[in-house]
């Protein structure tokens, strides 16, 4: 069985705040637990913050977080960020922030998934992984989902290939894309409206927590990629 | 808390069988529960499987289930499904289906969790929701995540229009993809290699347990998609 376990009654962070401080007094952890921490309040503790008091504002900082613009629609801007990320408005974000700020991604999300969870380990003596998540959309299908932006102690991909299936032959499914379900998953126990930005998920594989990095694993490099 | 509670036990599918049947007999539904079940299983039981002896035959299968190849590198098409679904191979798979077969995806996935869910209604006393899962790639990202290609009083998107956000804020993020993220919840708990080919999941937000379709809601209309 897996648990996914909503974080209560962490508060508004704000710059120079210890994330991992937030959740070591709210959440019992244990070794083997992941935990995920959405990129708003990991933003907001890293300062990764912007004003923004106009809509040219807010356009001119898309375009100096994009290193590409794949699609435009209207004010919508499809556009691929430093980290290699491709989702809307290169992260730039205002819903959740402080009226004329938004937020913008973290420089490096994996370094900051490391960060949280070295400080969980040094603070409540566990080892546990993280994930930071953020709510993207996708090309074909409506609705938005959490993925990893980054991680720490756990994987972001499993590679399945050469494991039988349970017919015994090869599976043709190889690569499993663990960080990124769990971001999803630790969503389902968020609620977007009802502010709770961090969930303990318990139970996971234990193969699945190892070193990793979303930026090495999961971005696709861009001449690999057919719909770039 | 939310819990991913894996149906073990389950035999080998055949054409014919009756699924949910075989999740009634091993698992305890409590009203509210959302149930998970892979497309291979219920293709199984839909006898939806094509006999294949060469790759000539695949590929010829591949090109019988899809009405637009969109991307094609050596033997993988990335093509749209009569359903409208975009993946690899049109959704013909070979793997976890004996020697010399080939899966292909359920007719119509929505209904097929309409009448599983009809069946656990009346066998079990429970009103529970559905989800038909499949695993998809993404564009720009690595790994493989599992997406709801059917389902049936669960919503396939919660719509978070007119909400207000933690600050009290209207919302930017609008349309969670609720489906496809309890799909991928879910295969946190199957593993792949492992042969569980259903979970239930329990203590999700009852507003999201209502009547839906995820071809209505979910699949985006070709001339409003930005990357078709």
């Amino acid at each position: 069985m897996i648990e996914l376990l909503p974080v209560e009654g962490l508060p508004e962070v704000r710059p120079g705040d210890v994330v991992a401080d937030l959740i070591a007094d709210r959440a019992e952890l244990r070794d083997g637990d992941v935990v995920v921490v959405t990129q708003k309040v990991v933003s907001k503790a890293e300062g990764r913050l912007a004003p923004v008091s106009s809509e040219g504002e807010r356009r001119r900082l898309v375009e100096q977080e994009s290193v590409r613009v794949l699609r435009r629609r209207a004010d919508l801007f499809i556009s691929e960020t430093a980290h290699g990320f491709v989702c809307a408005n290169a992260g730039v974000d205002l819903s959740n922030v402080e009226t004329g700020w938004a937020a913008l991604l973290p420089i490096d999300p994996d370094l900051s998934a490391r960060r949280i969870r070295d400080r969980l380990r040094a603070r409540a003596g566990v080892e546990v992984g993280v994930v930071v998540s953020d709510t993207f959309g996708r090309p074909w299908r409506n609705g938005l989902v959490d993925v990893a932006i980054g991680c720490a102690g756990v994987a972001a991909v499993a590679d399945l290939r050469g494991l039988p299936d349970a017919q015994g032959r090869p599976m043709e499914v190889t690569e499993i894309a663990v960080a990124d379900q769990v971001a999803s998953a630790a969503e389902l126990a968020m609620g977007k409206a009802s502010g709770i930005p961090a969930v303990v998920v318990r139970g996971l594989d234990p193969a699945w927590l190892r070193e990793s990095s979303i930026r090495a694993e999961v971005v696709r490099p861009y001449d690999e990629d057919l719909f770039r």
